[in-house]
């Protein structure tokens, strides 16, 4: 046996112990909710409050300083060889939706915490910083990643003006926060912050589907949310003949079978239409108006851009053949994200020397590393999401999916001082 | 001139007063309503009543025996050259949906008076009963034509026990009604009914787009309603890759496009999907469940029975390719009635006699018509509706296509002495 080989066989174990630990402490924290009966964390809560305080020793029992910063991040610090290295954080977000599994967020949390015990107190060229966000569903305020924004120095502005459904803003929350909490330190990045590596489940069925443990994500997908509208005309459903009926619904249903076959034209793109209504809305009533949302979503924006310039296309094109009207419009949307190359890389090496099969993919979802990524070298390691279930109480994780996680994890350590080396410790996007 | 030439020229003064006339006790009944700032008059009701006082006086002085009978429906005789001649009900409803127009029914017996008037005291060798049905939109109880039904000795069982909201029955109304107005008679079919003759304006908008004043009704389409419900999974709408979805609304959109086809494949059907939902409903959500009404009509019930075969064989075969469940049923069906051929091309000569291009159509929609044909040759015009609009305030009919109906009405009378002659007066059907 070699160097290497004995100590994949130490890291198998590390992992194994790590992935049970993590696993139970999800099950704790599961608990810690502000509504009976269900998993709810919101922004600044004393239920998230209370996650810290259970947090609290098992990070400094692995070594860390752990403070909370001013929007409520706990933030802890598993030091280096050196007081001026540089510092990799390790991070995702403690609060949840409503109803919400264990696993969205803590787990890669917990899996940060994790790899900080798996060193056993040895120390690396780098420190390391386990983040927890304090926000990144928007559950209390209706946007989201609060958490990581103020990291990034991207917290102002309008946003603070946001009201949660008391009418209290972002900014009275945060004041009242640090008047409870004069601990509280600054959230910006720390000087040498390098590198921003997230574990998260998948939230989606692809890993499962594909029989892969681990994906290794490339970018976050940009999205565009629109609506059409389609105005026809409402008539008796018995005595319309079919050729003279402007039947707003029978557009809208054409239209909807094309935005999936244009979703299975432009390879990447995923488009849904999740939402619609016919007007009147009675069995023996033509529909005059039907309303329907789509949600378009693609690694590429000049792709993404291609699909919703189709789709919108085609309801004017229906609509004009058919004789009707329709209004179809985009009214929101974010671009594309891409993570960083180079780390990216690593973090697929990694997955491979833990013994894995690498799968990239985009994700469709938003996460912390999306706002991270502009900032910092980000890279998103995603796990195995049985039935690809989220933001439901059945969501799940196996044990050994975790464990696999936690070996990459620590060979994406490995393989961090040398990456450092290479680009000087400096922070490059 | 020839006598029939002299007798069209005076027919068409007659009709155009006449047309005068039933345009403005239209408007006048359209003032008596049982809800402020609405057309809504409903089955036995004090609105009823008073459309009852209003007419009474006009069908006296056009020289008809005026009486109410058990059911409430208002019937005028104009009595013939021999006491025991057989006799033609002209007919229509006096009752409407809630936010009526002012013609839906109405217009059909308003049309029988000024029939009756138009003869200016001749007789015929035959009576004239003017029937106002006293319920065919079933607004009160749910249940349409119980006036009709009353006549043709069909209103019994279950159907008395039907209640309206406020939870008494119909028979409980009818008692109260005849314990009210000792002088109601019965109401039955009087002895020597030979044949059913109804105005109505079409709730349609063939007429108008093919440019005639009237329709002869040959019958009245079936009818299926049924249902399908599609179940496929839920999931995120920017995690889940197309190839691996199954979209409900996906489906039931292919469903729908599939309905609308059918219906243009089966010649003579109409198909409507009028009424949608998706389940959970959320823009970001890829829906688990569409739930979906179609409602079928056709002249042939063969053809109906074929159409809708055809639809919930889509629904299956969409769903089975698309690896997702569907639920389709028919939940309500009633068949098509064929109007009498004889007296149907009677009518269809009247027309053509007044003056006027023919058009043969099936009517879509329920009338009085369908409940009287099982029992009396029956035949149906149709008068011009503009729009197509019925069963709303902005329902409307041209007065010289009123004067067209009468005229033809007039010819039609004409012709009904040696149809009688030629059927000897028996009733068949």
């Amino acid at each position: 046996m070699n160097a290497r080989a004995i100590r994949q066989g130490s890291y198998v174990a590390v992992a194994g112990e790590g992935a049970a630990r993590v696993m139970h402490r999800c099950a704790l924290l599961a608990r810690i909710t502000e509504r009976q009966g269900q998993i709810l964390r919101m922004f600044l809560s004393p239920a998230m409050e209370a996650v810290h305080r259970a947090m609290r020793p098992w990070m400094e029992t692995a070594g860390m300083t752990v403070t909370v910063d001013r929007v409520g991040n706990l933030r802890g610090l598993y030091p280096a060889e050196r007081g001026d290295a540089p510092r990799l954080l390790i991070g995702s977000h403690l609060d949840t939706v409503p109803n919400a599994g264990a696993y969205d967020g803590v787990l890669g949390v917990l899996m940060g915490v994790a790899l900080a015990e798996g060193l056993a107190g040895q120390r690396l060229p780098f420190a390391i910083e386990v983040v927890g966000f304090s926000d990144e569903e928007g559950t209390r305020f209706g946007v989201p990643f609060l958490g990581s924004r103020a990291v990034v120095g991207e917290l102002g502005g309008e946003l603070l003006d946001c009201a949660d459904e008391r009418g209290g803003t972002v900014r009275q929350a945060l004041a009242a926060f640090s008047a409870a909490h004069p601990e509280v330190v600054g959230a910006k990045l720390a000087p040498g912050s390098a590198a921003y590596l997230e574990f998260h489940i998948e939230q989606g069925p692809v890993l499962e589907s594909e029989n892969r443990a681990l994906g290794i994500v490339e970018g976050l997908a940009g999205q565009s949310r629109g609506e059409a509208v389609f105005r026809g005309k409402a008539g008796h459903a018995g005595t319309t003949p079919m050729n003279i009926r402007r039947d707003a619904l029978a557009a809208a249903a054409e239209w909807m079978t094309r935005v999936e076959a244009i979703a299975g034209q432009i390879a990447g793109t995923i488009a849904t239409v999740g939402k619609i209504e016919a007007e009147p809305g009675a069995v023996n009533v033509i529909p005059g108006v039907a309303r329907c949302n789509v949600d378009v979503r693609h690694a590429e924006d000049t792709m993404r851009d291609a699909a919703v310039s189709a789709i919108f296309e085609e309801a004017q094109a229906i609509a004009r053949r058919r004789g009707i009207a329709v209004e179809a419009r985009q009214y929101h949307e974010h671009p594309a994200v891409q993570l960083n190359t180079a780390i990216v890389e690593m973090a697929a090496q990694a997955v491979k020397r833990a013994g894995y099969a690498t799968m990239r993919m985009t994700s469709g979802a938003g996460h912390d590393a999306m706002i991270m990524a502009p900032h910092l070298p980000a890279a998103m390691i995603f796990l195995r999401n049985p039935g690809g279930i989220s933001h439901h109480p059945d969501e799940s994780v196996a044990e050994q999916d975790v464990a696999a996680g936690l070996h990459a994890g620590l060979c994406f350590l490995d393989e961090f001082a040398p990456y450092l080396n290479e680009h000087g410790g400096r922070v490059s996007v």
